[in-house]
């Protein structure tokens, strides 16, 4: 395999006169303009994931359904802009993406606020600011959502977060959708009608429907079709039994990504159009009507969409051990390696050399375990200051970034059609001592 | 063994009419005062473990020792005035530390500058503050040092990073003295030799001596005397063949602490003399001068001078499985489950009742891994809106804490003689989305 092909693992990237590009820049130009560590992420990319959701989606249901951007993916004020722009809605998981998607002027009704634990602080500023759905985890939020609801005098949009008892087969840390989890109720337990019934007890609670997530990073499709047979099956269910109509069925995320060329490439709009044809299929099959669907890919708009860029540091070669090259990032803006020994490809942005030395590119964090990826293939005259890029970083990296070691967060640059703009400007080091007395 | 000899893992806990109280003051009151999630550390205690090691140094070595504190345990502005007033040096890894010494006033002259990558711009911004010493991790950094300290015209004193060769078997990510480490140069190759030759041809580098530190969390105390023969062997060999006097050797840091009653108590002040002794009289009978000598503890000052406050959520008890039980905070306050397994010991604030059920303590993110602590006990009637605490969390809290799902960070307040002050405030939503544009 040429070594090329183990670079451009994504649409984005191209390599030109031995520069690597990506959303039509030159890296190692965005990296001289703005500095490194570097987010960047592609507008025109993200927006084409977009449309790959949302027109396979209306292809096959119409405007029965919508696709909720999983805003834990990567939050700013500038992604709402663009998934409100694409006619999609949100994902949202704690009262920070709310006030974010506020702040953007995203429409509210189109979030649907999701999370295990929602304290009564989060669903009142939830409802306040005029929240489309809650997706109640259980009875106990159930009942919090009720007595804040009836102060108010509203009632409120609520969907049930269902256990459907899938294994995704996929990371543990990631992996929601069976009965031993601390997401939702069990279907197979019977905890899931027990907290249906509750739901259409309550006064101020609108029971509109179910959601479902199985897990993330899945490649394994056949997944979603057993997802949706048990879900529409619970539906018909409630239909016969409660003469219930579900309004709205939320099946979540998960689709995987690419971080190197040994992943399949998951064709978003083909894979979600004989998912929305097998749900349509399935609900005909079962004789029961057709809900809203609802579809919440995060990882599959930005993590391709994304990369990061480091300056390289210090480099060390320890004779009959390892080789290390040091960036000036690390764990801080990048943890998914220490959480998850996530595997990321990483090459230099100058593309004339052989990559004839194998290391292990590591952070700046004094911690041992602060390392990027191991086994990367760099070239062996490889310098400080050269410049590095890691793949596939638009999901995750962000959003979990921390200021271990007082280290300041990098900034989001966005392309438009190849121009960069600032989305997150980089912290000062007046925002790390901001709050302290 | 009795469940209060459990929980009094260290002598700032007590339990005063079935309420846990922490640096004196009652752990409920303070979740009351400031809401949750909450960490509460205290300042009787720090200065505490401060004194221990000032004073069991002073009492071997005299004036010729020091003790810096590791800033990267938990940085923020009361810290430096604390160790400022107890007499104690800092260990900083970023100019992000390094800026928060200068703004709470702390004496550059005593900071002794880590971390394995430093960039130009790093080194730039210490020389220009008055750093005391850089800690030049390779030769690359020495280089860059000398360049900048030329250009400046100043003389800077620097100490090198070494490795001993020592694994100290504790955990890898915080294993740090082995040969095939990011850091420092290994003595048994023959680096250390070949980078104190070139920090000696330096015109603008002032090598002062070495640093060295073996890892994190280390009981068995014997690993520090293997370190210092050979780190003294070094020493000595530079005086016979260069006929150089090491000035200064820093041991770094290590001591383990408690987190739960299984943990050994490593007693800081009988340890340290130890150590202080064994080099005292390794020196002696190498006939080698004894060098000034800095420890760098971290962790043993602020570990168990730390607790955190969470109010409990979602309770969920899954027949045949698990029994989970929902906090207001999470991996994004503390990743050390997510990131190591760390264990922790938890308990509720109310301990009237007994703890006769087993469950996993999650956090409100997004995430399955999000877990405190596993196989917990608490109350099986503890409800929503109860308080639980998680003690020893001091150290690589509040440093590695992140906006993961947008959640604020919360606040430190600090006791001092049980009396509560905030040290950092709480984040605000708009403190999360200030950089957005």
């Amino acid at each position: 395999m040429l070594q090329k092909d183990k670079i451009l693992i994504s649409n984005n990237l191209n390599i030109i006169d031995n520069n690597l590009t990506f959303g039509g820049a030159c890296v190692s130009n965005l990296a001289e303009k703005y500095g490194t560590p570097l987010y960047v992420m592609d507008e025109n990319s993200i927006r084409n994931r977009c449309k790959e959701y949302v027109l396979a989606l209306k292809e096959v249901l119409g405007e029965n359904a919508m696709v909720l951007y999983a805003s834990k993916a990567c939050s700013f004020k500038k992604m709402y802009e663009i998934i409100s722009e694409e006619g999609m809605g949100a994902d949202v998981v704690s009262i920070g993406e709310i006030y974010t998607c506020l702040k953007a002027g995203f429409p509210l009704k189109n979030a649907f606020f999701h999370s295990n634990n929602k304290t009564d602080y989060d669903i009142e500023f939830a409802i306040d600011n005029g929240i489309g759905y809650f997706v109640a985890d259980n009875e106990e939020e159930l009942y919090a959502i009720e007595k804040i609801a009836s102060k108010k005098g509203v009632k409120q949009n609520v969907l049930l977060r269902l256990t459907p008892g899938i294994d995704p087969h996929t990371f543990d840390a990631v992996s929601t959708g069976q009965v031993d989890s601390k997401f939702g109720s069990p279907i197979e337990t019977g905890k899931a009608e027990e907290v249906t019934k509750i739901a259409l007890s309550l006064n101020n609670v609108n029971l509109c429907g179910f959601h479902c997530h199985v897990g993330s990073q899945v490649f394994d499709t056949s997944v979603y079709n057993e997802t949706i047979d048990i879900m529409l099956n619970y539906v018909k269910m409630l239909k016969i039994k409660y003469n219930f109509d579900t309004k709205v069925l939320d099946l979540g995320g998960g689709f995987g990504v690419r971080y190197d060329y040994t992943d399949p490439e998951l064709k978003i709009y083909e894979n979600v159009k004989k998912l929305a044809t097998y749900v349509k299929n399935s609900c005909k099959k079962l004789e029961i009507a057709l809900p809203f669907i609802c579809l919440e890919p995060g990882r599959s708009i930005v993590a391709d969409s994304g990369i990061t860029v480091y300056t390289v540091g210090t480099i060390k070669k320890i004779d009959g051990y390892k080789n290390y090259v040091s960036v000036d990032g690390g764990m801080t803006d990048n943890p998914r390696f220490a959480l998850y020994n996530a595997k990321y490809t990483v090459v230099p942005t100058n593309l004339s050399k052989n990559l004839d030395m194998t290391c292990s590119v590591v952070g700046r964090c004094c911690e041992s375990g602060d390392i990027i990826q191991e086994n990367v293939n760099l070239p062996s005259d490889i310098k400080r200051g050269d410049l590095i890029a890691v793949l596939t970083t638009g999901a995750y990296n962000y959003s979990m970034a921390s200021n271990y070691n007082r280290i300041c967060r990098p900034p989001v640059i966005m392309l438009k059609n190849g121009e960069p703009y600032v989305a997150v400007k980089r912290e000062t080091l007046d925002d790390i001592i901001k709050n302290d007395i």
